[in-house]
């Protein structure tokens, strides 16, 4: 390819141009998950693509407007921008449109959200998503089942080595409440607890002459990461109510998990933030080894519908499906592709064209794969056999002249074996 | 709702919020079509959501230019768009990623393109299209294959009293080949052709004091509509080769789509342009009584490869999911929607949790759909058979608990009919 030609034809770095078989595999893996959340009773819902800036902002955290795409709405003048998240929408979506259903509501979606980044980033700038939102109910079972739903999911993908990090919000905030004043320290300092980095926590909280028990219970926050013994350490650390009460919570919906079996798969980690600004309560994030994104996550957002007019304890999740398919390929054997496969060239002469018509709607009804061909006039069947090898075609079925005693031939593209059959008999024969 | 809530949840006009019923619908009729799609071995790719505007912009046409939604890149600060139209894209694809593939290269995709609309036009600004594209041939067959596969689509789907348009692009510029040196002029004709207005058209025609042989030509486009009986009409009408050529290539079109028993399908129009500047030959749109606007279209862009590189003979055609269904509910019963049912309400108490747990999943596994529910105590089931009610439950399965003799009971929760049923046998039984 020439130079001239290759700026001719660039795309945008971080948006996906899938071809077949990277087609095939999100396919099969979205209508994995879909039927996950079919049997779990979730509806799935088209949320809009773009939404008006200040609508959505009320829902939106700071990060994702600044990094969110927007443009000029020329009908109305107003900001618009390209969602770059679904949650907002489908809490926009209960609080309105759905606000008369029966709680509680199981929605779902499959959908792309859209975030600004550096071209060199290597990050994706369109990400395709697959979600659910529970909204209504507030207790544990609630917490428990996005995380239950979440595991079976990745387990019927095949998918082995992943971990899933519970983490508590209040139990959180109630240790950062000194610094409820100060909400941009508080975001300071939560951003070093999430990323561990101790000793730069340490001097953030050393500048600001924090007192010392305050300290200590900060820095504790990192190291309470592990199994179940984690809620016994973190027990003592702090008789705020809200510690107390998540505390309570993130050990109820433990305790559902290991019930179901789950076990293995916990990690908890009270130090865990998710960067989304309307988590409240129980918030898990999903790893896998050899993977450097997680693979999805989600949590309770108690106040998020409000923003929309109609309060309601809600929680929920979604998957990255680009994360997901870079987990299977290191984690399971990938399903087998059968895109790359058609089943029969149908090859026939100009005078056939009829009962070649009527013969490929039959296979293709059988649900065979099926090329049709007029070759005008069938001379050489070698070069349609090498065509046919080309393509992928298992095998070329000639239309025979409609004399008595012609019968329709079934050429093996690969090694050239011939088998005629009677027209009547050929379905039936070709499903053997 | 008061007003103020009223904006706060206000989305743009045009843009898609599908709720359960309407999703569950949608997904039917995607899930149809790339199964045909699929039998006739066409490959599934996803293009990007948007592309760089001076790359996509040699492959689309300036309606769809001006009314592409644009914003600037942040790490490259180049204008970018949201794609107005998939066709360029796969023909980008085909030219460079797969430029090494075999051909005939059969592809689809099920994408949404966006175009500026004004806000009260009441046309959609995000339009669900699904399309297929064929590269390589050049052949009469090819473009047999794009009506033939769409007629297919629309007769699987249930759908009745629809009719395919077919034109011809070749023959219509060789009427106009005289005013090949004015385009500006050109495009004001073909619009008046279009849209049937004669006697603007003639209006037009005498103000550029245009030749009364020519202006014959040119009016008689607008009544060369009809069954077969069109080709003879217009043989006489013009000696351009590109008119002769034309002709004959429709003519071997519809000879081979009534020799598929589509006659009754057809309409040949040889004043239909379609508003998409890269057509080259056959060309055909597909109207439904009671729809306002086309389902979709398509046709043979011999010339668009080459903007990317690769030069190629190509034909393809796209549909509108969103006109299909609304076909549909004109002209067909709409499909059961067995998204609003639930099988299963499955009731225990906390202690019976893990058995209840186990069995949710059993039932899942077994294609069910269930909600389990952890009721702590079960006191008035006459509540959860309200609740169930509510949901569009249809049973409510209570595990009892764990003593001898205690038998699960399954509730219908329309009328209260009970039976119990040993827990061994009760998903054989379900299934009965």
């Amino acid at each position: 390819m020439s130079f001239s030609t290759k700026v001719l034809t660039m795309i945008p770095k971080g948006v996906a141009t899938l071809l077949p078989e990277g087609t095939y595999r999100r396919r099969m893996i979205e209508r994995e998950i879909l039927s996950s959340f079919d049997r779990w009773a979730y509806q799935e819902v088209i949320p809009p693509i773009f939404e008006y800036l200040d609508v959505v902002a009320r829902g939106l955290g700071t990060e994702h407007l600044d990094n969110a795409y927007k443009f000029i709405d020329r009908a109305t003048g107003r900001i618009m921008l390209l969602r770059p998240d679904v949650t907002p929408q489908i809490a926009r979506i209960a609080a309105t449109l759905l606000e008369g259903e029966p709680r509680p509501l199981r929605l779902c979606y499959s959908a792309n959200v859209f975030r600004h980044e550096e071209e060199h980033a290597g990050r994706e700038r369109e990400i395709f998503q697959i979600g659910g939102e529970l909204i209504g109910p507030s207790d544990a079972e609630a917490d428990a089942e996005m995380i239950a739903l979440t595991i079976e999911i990745l387990l019927r993908l095949g998918l082995k080595g992943f971990r899933i990090i519970i983490g508590q919000m209040a139990f959180t905030q109630g240790i950062l409440s000194p610094f409820s004043a100060s909400p941009l320290f508080s975001q300071k300092i939560l951003h070093c607890v999430s990323k561990k980095e101790a000793s730069q926590l340490e001097r953030l909280l050393n500048e600001e002459q924090v007192d010392q028990k305050v300290q200590e219970q900060v820095l504790a926050l990192i190291d309470l990461l592990g199994g179940e013994e984690v809620f016994q350490k973190a027990e003592s650390l702090s008789r705020h109510p809200d510690c107390i009460a998540g505390l309570k919570r993130l050990r109820e919906v433990y305790a559902i998990l290991k019930a179901a079996g789950y076990e293995d798969h916990l990690l908890v980690d009270l130090g865990e933030v998710r960067g989304f600004d309307y988590y409240t309560g129980t918030i898990f994030e999903v790893l896998c080894d050899g993977v450097g994104s997680e693979l999805g996550g989600g949590g309770r957002y108690d106040n998020l519908l409000a923003c929309f007019g109609a309060p309601s304890p809600s929680t929920g999740f979604a998957l990255s499906i680009e994360q997901i398919q870079i987990a299977l390929a290191h984690h399971a054997t990938p399903p087998e592709n059968g895109q790359s496969r058609v089943d029969f060239l149908l090859l026939h002469t100009q005078k056939e064209r009829v009962r070649a018509m009527a013969l490929s709607a039959e296979l293709r009804e059988a649900g065979f794969r099926v090329i049709r061909k007029n070759a005008e006039k069938i001379v050489d069947i070698g070069s349609y056999r090498e065509e046919a090898r080309k393509q992928k075609i298992k095998k070329i079925l000639v239309v025979p002249e409609e004399k008595g005693g012609n019968l329709p031939q079934v050429i093996d593209s690969d090694n050239g074996e011939i088998r005629t059959q009677d027209q009547q008999d050929i379905l039936a024969w070709l499903r053997t």
